[in-house]
């Protein structure tokens, strides 16, 4: 667990997710005086929601976590005005501890501990699982225990309560808890709790009337009491559940609607196996502290954990499962950029999602264009295949072939197409599933995409071999006279164009690898030693761009921006992964430019460059706007493929920084990925950021 | 049509609803740079909603209506900064001009005129009505009608479309528009429009792309090309369609799912019957306009009926219809006591409607109570049958007997119990809906509950004959030694608490009047004899406790408060509609009191009693909250049933001030009820204005 607040100097205050697998879903608390509370469908917390967790001694102040807001008007019965009665207290930051592990996220403060349970765990493949299996994985509930203990001589009453922003409650029948009429549950087994609405604590703590529903409030909760010298355990379920058409365009159901009848259900099933949620927890809270990292790089893996979640939805397509994640606040449905960097956590806990997700693109997101050359921007040559950048946004799938993301006809702007990089894209995520799975099956069943793949990718070089250069020279089609962007969509031309690409020429040069070596596992030799001359062409255009008194490589291998960019490297993440070492050896085929990677990244880690003031990596020496995920996918290639590693000094900073740039930077907005100078600025409550996940894999 | 904005002193510059019947929407327009849009069921504009109607000549700036917030960033592109390059531009409040009819709502400026039309029909009750009429009648669809000229030279495109808060849009298969995941569609009929989907206008009328589709974007509309020398007519259908349980606690779909099969079924009637609705529209323009009225009070009945509809909810319990009226932005479903001030309206359009209430009211929503004297709190008295406040809130229906509001245990608070006025309520209703529909069927089967009510009535008085005082002494047992308030629960003690209110006495003689008439209907002549004599000892106390010398009657008939109100006279508006002339005569049975409340309403009609500075009303002389419906149904009670008539200047005063409130002090909140000093502070987008048409009758 990394420590934070009281007893620390790393801040207690900062938003995460805590998320159920594959239901849009997230309780989100820990930002002081801010929106706390359950949100589904909306890529963030509620607005205007709060968390009331705390005590009471008889008629005194109520003691609460601060996770919620404090309006103007009640900054007295809070004791914050000078003279005022206080009512009401909270805890301050400096009585609170926050232990955060890889699955528990737990509040200390006076006589209460606040735990929220986040269990991450090897997920069956709900096409085949059995149904307790599905029942336990897919369970759309989160699991919160608050201990509260009473050393002091009057009874104590403790309660737990939420206020999601303005929705009323009504009873959960057979049920000690509540619902809401859009599909929120929060209950308890605990026989001696009560459960309440009213419109705020204080009211419900000095009601004198006895009906516990008042049919106006939006606050609901449970009380229970802690007697004389004694201690409560309160073990609690939030839950969610939205029957019937969850999206439009292909109407679909979620998937937990096969598995639970209602609320109820989910409630019971979830409270039932609180215990084994939480033991399930502490082995993984105990296994990430064991890891050989430091608490910095700890804690950026569980946060990044828990984001991917919340991001999650599992949909039911007439019987056959849909993996969806969605992109954060922009809930765009499973954008194909994301995932290609989302597959190595994948891969380590449920490689069918993956799979999953490639048979969709394969059948319902793919198309096939023709491209063009920018100097004849009127002659469409042969193209080939590619996918497009999402299946949709917002619950609402986007017609065959289309993201709800792509325009055409722009010109390297903002919602042009990423026809070329989702290709590399496909070809990378199916190189790495095969490699973990050995899945055969799979590569049989896309044997003929993966030659489609192979030809698109050359052809987006050029159509004509004489004239390929190794790198991404022709634009498709859609763009219309114009050009393709990359997944940097926000940066500068370093990072955002696809044409002349540093950081695509690399990805290119991975999916030509991963091509040769699919296509081998297939028996063609003859089409793999295609791939394996494509990739020694591409090799050798990086190699020639070198500066050779510095060994930096230009962001752009032909005119614009000569910027100094990290992720050059990021491409080499899928051979590496593949086990493709004498791929990323110096004494391989590409050892040339294993090398001249490695002397550029050697170049760039320097503050002024590629790095901030305060230690953490700067993605391109011309933008500040640095993406966390690719970050943590970048340290991880220039640790464990090209074994640069800054000094420890120097390590620690960028950790620090990093992890601060989350805690800090994107307080309000749980785990998030492009921050400016150490803000978020875009990209927040985002799933991309578990690449980190790689770090295991280093000692 | 009551003239607004260019060429008048009224301001054009205000929101009005704009609902179909039944489906708990409204398309509420009329705000200048604020949230403009479709609403459904969250009782106000959707936030951040946007419409968006105007035209554009080739690249020129766009001419729009401003029915959409200008974001602080963008004033340059509107030219609201000087020196500024122009690229939108918004019609100026000074070149709109906003006529005002009861159904259809229009707006002029330029080259356009936009209409928005709103039909008041006499619904059939849906439990027998034929389907093509239950179609017609309940189809959840507002039309709009946008005219676009073009004296130019240059070809100009007439633009629709909206910005639902951030909602994203998905084409509507086989017709020619759009809807949202959320249920809302957006179509017209018109073989040249074009949907679309941006970011905003000016990227639309800009977009160089082909595909109108763009995912992201969140304003949807149509686009239309006006030739040179042309005039375009652009019909448009916004469509809500929620299919499925649309209730909690006592699950309901909406009606309209019986009768549409989706959104594409709803938009293509709509759009088929466009001119026929145009054509009923001004039929009921033309009728109101020949009104024996100003044009304020012409304007305070179109606003009131627009706002009445845009809180209804026609629901389906397993094939039975149920007809909810919402209680505007509150949401409370069928609040009794707003029921019987809008009996009047739904008698003459609807009178099924208030009988479904008052069966509702009878099978699910009463309760047996004992009853207690303050004197003796702990001593429970025989009560007898009451009615709950109202029947659940936000689509979540009470549990049977009990009301989302009441809390027990309160003494005269805001959420205490409304037994007696609520009982009062239903007989009263009862009474005029049985004289206007001489339905004997529903007197016949509540004929029990008709006999109940008289001995709960009697017994809340006092269950010995001896004790008996005229007016309400005794408490619910609910309120648990607390006590009872009227519908004004916002206000002082002069309207607030039930016991030995004035208002209340008057509402309570008007009971027993009223179920005088119908146990002489059933044919129970001594019991109706028990009526008449409590008519008699109440209106024997009002009149006791007159201020010989200045007439004034004290608003509580013990105790506490002797500031005048106007409600004192309430209470008459039910046995004048009754046609119970005698009754109110000077002459009758009670003459004594008429003359007393005649009296009464003359001294208190004066600036610093009851009348505010500006001429409006103001219901009690000790608290500065003026209810608007309330207002409206005491000037028809003054006029008609006492011949008390304010002077022409006065009433002219009157008229423009309570017009005001509405269009300035309520500008943002459609029509609302609750105003202090002329600005809405509570109530807003309520339905219960409608007690002015009531005003119809007068001539």
């Amino acid at each position: 667990m990394t420590l934070h607040g009281s007893t620390t100097d790393r801040t207690a205050d900062f938003h995460a997710h805590h998320a159920p697998v594959g239901a849009l879903a997230s309780f989100t608390v820990g930002r002081f005086d801010g929106d706390n509370g359950p949100g589904c469908e909306i890529g963030k917390a509620i607005p205007g929601g709060g968390v009331f967790a705390g005590y009471r001694d008889g008629d005194g102040p109520i003691q609460l976590l601060p996770f919620f807001r404090i309006a103007p008007n009640e900054r007295a019965r809070y004791g914050l005005e000078a003279g005022a009665k206080q009512t009401r207290a909270c805890f301050a930051a400096s009585e609170i501890r926050r232990d955060y592990g890889w699955c528990t996220d737990r509040w200390s403060a006076g006589d209460l501990q606040l735990s929220i349970l986040s269990p991450l765990g090897e997920l069956p493949d709900p096409a085949t699982a059995s149904r307790p299996a599905a029942r336990d994985a897919f369970c759309p509930a989160v699991s919160v225990r608050l201990v509260v203990r009473n050393p002091a001589r009057v009874q104590r009453t403790a309660v737990f309560a939420l206020s999601p922003g303005g929705e009323k409650w009504l009873p959960l029948p057979e049920r000690n808890g509540l619902q809401t009429r859009g599909g929120l549950g929060l209950a308890c087994a605990h026989p001696a709790a009560r459960w309440f609405t009213n419109f705020d604590i204080e009211g419900e703590l000095n009601r004198t009337h006895v009906q516990p529903l008042f049919g106006l409030g939006h606050v609901g909760g449970l009380l229970v009491d802690v007697p004389a010298g004694g201690e409560v355990v309160l073990d609690v379920a939030i839950a969610w559940y939205r029957p019937g058409p969850a999206t439009a365009g292909r109407p679909m159901a979620y998937w937990y609607t096969r598995l639970f009848s209602g609320l109820d259900d989910v409630v019971a099933h979830q409270l039932a196996r609180t215990g084994a949620v939480a033991a399930a927890c502490a082995a993984r809270d105990a296994e990430l502290a064991a890891a050989r990292l430091d608490d910095e790089q700890r804690f950026v893996i569980a946060h990044a954990t828990r984001g991917y979640y919340a991001s999650t939805q599992l949909l039911d397509d007439a019987g056959r499962p849909r993996w969806v994640v969605n992109e954060g606040e922009y809930l765009m449905m499973n954008t194909f950029d994301l995932t290609v960097d989302m597959a190595f956590h994948e891969l380590r806990y449920h490689p069918w999602a993956l799979a999953n997700v490639l048979e969709q693109f394969a059948t319902d997101y793919s198309y096939r264009s023709r491209v063009f050359h920018p100097a004849e921007p009127q002659r469409l040559l042969p193209g080939g295949v590619a996918f497009a950048h999402d299946m949709g946004v917002t619950n609402i799938w986007s017609a065959d072939g289309r993201s709800s993301y792509e325009i055409d006809g722009l010109d390297r702007a903002c919602f042009s197409h990423m026809s070329c990089e989702e290709l590399l894209n496909w070809v990378l995520c199916a190189g790495v599933y095969w490699s973990k799975t050995r899945d055969r099956a799979f590569v049989d069943r896309h044997a003929g995409l993966i030659g489609e793949c192979q030809r698109s990718i050359l052809n987006r070089d050029h159509p004509e071999p004489a004239k390929r250069r190794g790198w991404m020279q022709c634009e498709d089609e859609r763009c219309r006279g114009g050009g393709e962007i990359t997944t940097y969509d926000s940066l500068d031309h370093s990072l955002g164009q696809s044409r002349a690409n540093l950081y695509l020429a690399v990805k290119m040069w991975s999916a030509h690898v991963a091509l040769a070596a699919l296509l081998r596992e297939l028996g063609r030799d003859s089409e793999a030693a295609a791939s394996d001359a494509a990739a020694s062409l591409t090799a050798r255009a990086v190699c020639a761009a070198a500066d050779p008194a510095t060994g930096l490589l230009p962001a752009l291998l032909e005119g614009g921006t000569k910027a100094p960019i990290i992720p050059a490297i990021e491409g080499l993440a899928y051979p590496w992964y593949m086990g493709l070492k004498a791929a990323c050896s110096d004494t391989g085929p590409y050892g040339a430019m294993i090398v001249a990677l490695r002397r550029h990244i050697q170049a760039v880690l320097r503050e002024g460059v590629c790095l901030y003031a305060d230690g953490g990596w700067k993605l391109s020496a011309s933008a500040d706007n640095s993406w966390a995920s690719k970050i943590h996918l970048c340290q991880h290639v220039a640790r464990a493929v090209l074994g640069v590693r800054q000094d420890a000094v120097a390590a620690r900073r960028a950790d620090r920084a990093h992890a601060d740039w989350q805690r800090i930077g994107a307080a309000d907005h749980a785990v998030s990925d492009q921050f400016r100078s150490g803000r978020a600025h875009g990209s927040l409550y985002y799933p991309r950021i578990v690449t980190a996940v790689l770090w295991l894999d280093e000692a």
